[in-house]
């Protein structure tokens, strides 16, 4: 009989451990795919790619045993290497592998159809993206992606430490919270079904049991934009909050995540950072703007002309972005008061002017990364606003019924991940942050 | 101009706050929804439901204006109560707040559709399904997702601390791992597409990539199954990891985040085991039985006779477990080296006995509640496999394509979320541990 107790016997080291300094001079085993090969005529440089990063090992070719072995060895294979490590201030650690023995576990059979083992990939998007399993291998792709999950972490870990607790809602259902447009629909045992577009009848009907909830899940919108900015699937980071005296409890909710996750993401990836030559700015304040006033500022400093007064043109976003960045220094602006026929039923009013709402968007860099606001908290007030629209209450039973039993006054708000990671990141298309992206032409990979 | 700093100003106390004694015979602020009322001639209980528990309060209904603000408090209402903090060890607490100010923040229009305040609830599960929004409110309701929160706390920061990297995958897809049959399908943009059974493909993709990946997200199986343990739509935590010298590896790796996660529920969700009267066994290790040796266990301790000698079916997983409580004193049994025939293209067969593979599952009170197993990593021989179940190619180009450019050795697994909370909970059905579960006849809520 055989039983598992939960450890792994270690026999091959990581980088952290190889430039610890324990191991030094001592004999290592150490595995990888083969990043590069620098063969030259006594010496060849194997250049491998590990999860922690890129490691040298140099094959000694007078050995006639390790000659023959690098003759099968090419790019895109696994091996495990075995040796002494050998301080080397020019390899890119400090130090290398002097390889005495080498297996290989695992080989390829085609050459990389794109130039992987380049520090820059001089590949055109597209081609990135059709070779995404494989353009993803390249150290900057990869970062971009670590980058991506250093803010999942600060999200869930600061909300954590907020007392919110985190669900998990269908994303399979019979009614969406933003009404019929851009849903994706399917057949459900008969019954017609659709892809939720927000998790945000759920996480309100939760304030009602665990007063702080958030999630972090897919989203998918059937919208037909083709732009550098949409994804037809994406991960939404959402929370609510109940017992909020006003909505700015959001955006200090808000501001404290993004300073959490900065200090993150300075402390704890800073090999990543390195990697993708970032620097992540000190976030002290963010200055806050009405959307009247934004909008008003952004015409008034760029001679810029507003044509819609209800809602912010991409080029208003960027102007603001650009008016924050140069009065106050910030790349973020929150913009408050959002007009009430721009934003859905369940938004609260401001009780100054009923035109506006309780509600605001976060620009960063001048794009919109968050949509929040106070949501309606008395069943009556939304009864009258849905009538007041001319909307009907059927297949929201569920939800109303939340309201019926009482729920406190609330509100909170959905960030985009993928766009908040491409404009930490300087990028200049969402898709360059989404691992395998969605979008009008593309299902797969 | 204002600015947020990302500092919330706290004006009212938890219960962990309340119970430190730092605020003993201190006037504070506490809100809360109202869980009961007592209200007797000279004085009225009011208990309050906080989510970090329940607290008492005390009114005086000597004071004329208290008096009248009870008569317009509900169950369900929502209130800001002021007062002073007095020990108390009768209250739950050990404290309680005489009220001096009483403010309704919100109140409900309708009665509880069902008794929510009583300890446990007396309704059927399809009473409970039906009023989910509220239902939830219960405290032992609401306890079991708090535990099912830890779970996957537990699952994320016992792989991250083991170098695992988390990934976000599509949903939407044109093709999944497991082929054609159990998939929802839609239209997408013009296009067919299938809603993900399992993050399976990508997974092992980003094995490529990261080494080791993990993926918390919604899964969807258009199964007819009506029983207690299926479910069309629920959470599943899977990891892939490479460079494993066997299938063993992963169970080891899982072994580990069953005892990290065991620890961390009783260490920071103790208030909740005790609501839920569970208590967590130490694991120290877990056994393993092979397919057919576990199967002809139980068979001869049980007089079980077995029908299907290529799969395990419900009353034999169940007399499995028996087993390995009653010879190793285990709730957790891997069985291991399931039939080929009955596992997918993907898996390993076992190099002794072709017709057995190198995978497992975990059986957890005689439920299973994991399948993983080694992956093929050569490009040949996953084609071998394809081709000997007659099985095409087609729409796996991108798949395939990380394996002709060199995988390393891999494997991993798939933990049902909703069935681990299950069997750890000891419920009957699995949709006692679902926010929302989504079955046959369940879209809504």
């Amino acid at each position: 009989m055989e039983f598992m107790t939960g450890t792994l016997e270690k026999k091959t080291l990581e980088i952290i451990e190889l430039t610890s300094g324990e191991f030094l001079n001592s004999n290592v085993s150490v595995n990888g795919a083969v990043h590069n090969i620098r063969d030259m005529s006594d010496i060849a440089f194997l250049i491998l790619r590990k999860r922690d990063g890129i490691f040298q090992c140099v094959l000694n070719k007078t050995d006639e045993k390790l000659r023959d072995a690098l003759r099968e060895i090419s790019e895109g294979a696994t091996v495990l290497v075995s040796g002494k490590l050998i301080e080397n201030e020019k390899a890119v650690n400090g130090v290398e592998l002097h390889i005495s023995e080498i297996e290989v576990l695992s080989e390829p059979t085609d050459t990389m159809p794109i130039k992987i083992s380049k520090f820059k990939m001089k590949t055109s998007l597209n081609a990135k993206l059709d070779y995404r399993p494989i353009s993803l291998r390249n150290i900057r792709e990869r970062a971009k992606f670590k980058i991506q999950e250093g803010i999942v972490r600060g999200f869930r870990d600061y909300l954590h430490s907020q007392g919110f607790t985190e669900v998990h809602t269908p994303k399979l259902g019979a009614k969406s919270a933003e009404g019929g447009a851009n849903l994706f629909r399917l057949e459900y045992f008969h019954k017609p079904a659709i892809l939720q577009q927000s998790p945000q009848f759920y996480k309100q009907m939760m304030v009602g049991v665990f007063d702080r909830v958030f999630e972090v899940g897919p989203v998918f919108r059937a919208e037909k934009h083709n732009t550098k900015r949409h994804l037809n699937e994406y991960t939404s980071l959402d929370f609510e909050m109940g017992y909020i005296d006003s909505f700015y409890d959001i955006m200090e909710m808000e501001t404290g995540f993004i300073k959490y996750t900065f200090d993150l993401l300075k402390k704890e990836y800073a090999k990543e950072l390195k990697i993708l030559e970032l620097e992540i700015p000190e976030v002290d304040k963010i200055p806050t703007m009405s959307f009247n006033d934004a909008k008003k500022a952004a015409s008034e400093k760029y001679g810029h002309e507003i044509k819609n007064p209800y809602d912010l043109e991409p080029e208003e976003e960027q102007l603001i972005g650009k008016y924050a960045k140069e009065e106050f220094g910030s790349d973020f602006v929150f913009i408050t008061h959002y007009p009430s026929k721009k934003r859905p039923f369940y938004a609260m009013d401001d009780d100054d002017d009923k035109r506006f709402t309780k509600s605001f968007d976060l620009l960063y860099k001048g794009l919109e990364i968050t949509t929040g606001g106070q949501r309606i908290h008395d069943y009556e007030e939304l009864m009258n606003k849905l009538q007041k629209r001319g909307m009907s209450d059927e297949g929201m039973e569920d939800y109303l019924s939340a309201f019926k039993c009482g729920m406190p006054p609330h509100g909170g708000l959905g960030i985009g991940l993928e766009r908040f990671t491409m404009q930490l990141l300087d990028e200049e298309n969402v898709r360059e942050a989404t691992l395998f992206p969605r979008d009008l032409s593309r299902l797969v990979p």
